[in-house]
């Protein structure tokens, strides 16, 4: 794998790396990454090219670790950094969906029990109607383990862009999530709000009664989060 | 409309205006406000006018994002800002309600799960005595949906206050809350016990017994709220 | 009632005042007091008298907000300054048991649920030991009520301490606990782990299964806090 | 006990007592750790011997507290120093296992429910994959109990080393946990994920349906923690 060989999408905007720098630290601020998990946008200039940081806690991501990949998850220029192991669930989730532009993949705590129980994770607050249809499971098992139930190639990659399919949002079983955005500012709030809707839905689970979900006409797809993302940076960025 | 033509209600001491940014950044400290949520005053020279912030993160609000509108919720002076799309919740309850000063709409997390299943929120501790009748819940497809749940005109605002009748709470199916008080330290203290009292009764109702409501000769309005409002606004204010 | 009839116990040693004030800060960095509730120690040199704050926040209590009572809860020397209402708690504890030299009077949260189910909150962990025979649940109606479920006369007081006997906790139902040690270290254990264990407790219910509770073979009282009272204190008042 | 008597395993690297010093913190400032509980590591260079603080808060240790015992726990210097009660259980831990060099041990708060009950803590998390087969529970009267549920003497920690066996991690039933590691990086991550993994199983077991664990197959223990551990330090570290 000569990474010499694949050219860069060139040069990016240091505001678009700031926001990326920015959501890898709110998520890590409000729990739902914790000392591993990653944040990664499309590269604004070449769809076939993915921005991430080289394997680093989120909360410490700066400006000066993001890395360039292409869809197979090779890097542009390594130059000796340590990579994620699991960054062919970007790749592969950049590939399968051309309407992404921004992936996280997250251990969210609360999401855990949904994935191993197939108790579905679906919208009670409007806030969360992304997942208005729920969110699939993927089980590695169907395609192969190779290291536990990391995701350590691009075969399971691909696999797991199937469970996703057109969803913002597939659980891992025992894992995690990945969740997609057209945007960065998407991303972010939809990653935060899969695990609150998986706090709040544990609560209302709990009562023994029937649940009214969010319906599909009232799934609302905010188009700016602008005031979520002003406080969300100035609180994740002060630090 | 031409909001030029709307007279103010005229100046307002910066002491009640600071009072107004303390307690939406109160309840942002405090968790019952998100990235969104808003709380308002009614003028204190004008019933018919109130003062809310521009469309602004609860945490970050300062005294220069206050504006002022009429009850029907178009801006005195809009100058450009870009405005809530709520803020129909709080002119209708001002509207409503002559004896309420203070307006919050929140997305409190622990209030979803008893908006979508009809568990009854009721008062089990003394400090949530507000809540000794319960708190209705609003079902805006009663009244037709705009935009998802959300509450963006007159109509669905005064549904809503309809709903809320003559109680400090109403929730908002799969939505949040509206809180109303006489004014705004009690407006927080309701806002904030409101929460603390759904996540109570939620560990209550898991040990499968019957529950002690406060009854209603039990329940205390405390007239001053000096002791509270002084720590949370030092709290709040000093970050 | 002529606070200037009731002889001061003497001054007091600033170090002892100092724990006092830490106990209180204490208490509100760790959830178990909120905006309200107290801390009080017996006067070290008359037995007759208590030392507690002013009518303030726990979490902004400090040495000049101490002042003394007797044992009926009036003042020595109140100078204008604005009293707790529910310090009869204090007085008629002190007076019911001559082995107690500190109180806690606290909302502890995951106390109420407790309080209002009659589910025991006995020990399940060592360090909750002195829940070993369960807390008895003071119920204010056997008594009569004046403000809600508020202590505000000594006749409630002493019917709260006649409640608690010679536990080291009582709930109060819908309202919280009041917390007695010998010493202010072990109050402010006592009050933490009040509040720790009934939610681990909480916990353990959910599980459905048979729970081995704290034997009365098993229970130790510590009898020195040095570790404990070293980084609470330390924690504390350093904000 | 002349504890001059015993030779010191020889000076040892300030990087690894620097580590030590950061797992303390780190597990204080997770709430893994309480204001008591510890962590210790087998000398480098002598496997008769091991480090650990003197009687302090987990949150309070630094380089100088650390002090060298042999494995029947007595000090090789004591200097007047006051020791932990409960330091056989590192003693025998280190004895029993020639391939741990690093012990914990804690109160982990959401551990007490699953030692009570009897309810298993398998790991539902791949993060938690070293729980791939559960945590054997002690019982301390089976061998009987001195102070409370407290291990203080070698016959007990020799008890409690022999229901660990080769697991990573024992329950102490009513008490907390013993957790072991080859080093202190994956203790720290061992004793970090227990508690998670307790909080996120008892989520999964509200649902009341059946749960898919973590197959033996599928557990995977990581070689490095190079980012978890720099995140953890860094953040522990800078208070």
């Amino acid at each position: 794998m000569a990474d010499t060989a694949i050219p860069s999408g060139g040069p990016v905007d240091p505001a678009i790396i700031d926001d990326l720098v920015a959501a890898s630290r709110i998520l890590a601020k409000h729990g739902v990454l914790d000392a591993w998990g990653h944040v990664s946008i499309r590269h604004p200039k070449n769809p076939e090219r993915y921005l991430l940081s080289r394997a680093r806690a989120p909360a410490l991501v700066s400006a000066e670790d993001i890395m360039e990949f292409d869809l197979d998850s090779n890097p542009v220029d390594q130059r000796g950094r340590r990579m994620f192991l699991e960054r062919f669930i970007h790749g592969q989730a950049f590939r399968a969906r051309p309407d992404v532009n921004a992936v996280v993949h997250s251990h969210s705590p609360t999401v855990i029990p949904f994935s191993v129980t197939g108790e579905p994770l679906k919208a009670i607050s409007h806030i969360a109607s992304f997942l208005v249809n729920g969110a699939p499971v993927f089980e590695i098992r169907d395609v192969g383990i190779t290291q536990g139930l990391l995701v350590t190639n691009n075969q399971q990659g691909q696999a797991l862009a199937k469970t996703l399919g057109d969803n913002p949002v597939a659980l891992m079983r025992g894992h995690g999530t990945v969740v997609v955005a057209p945007d960065i500012q998407r991303a972010v709030h939809r990653a935060l709000y899969t695990e609150v809707n998986a706090q709040q839905l544990a609560v209302a689970r709990s009562f023994g009664r029937p649940i009214t979900f969010i319906a599909p006409d009232e799934a609302h797809d905010p188009k700016r989060m602008i005031d979520s993302w002003e406080v969300w940076k100035a609180e994740a960025m002060k630090e």
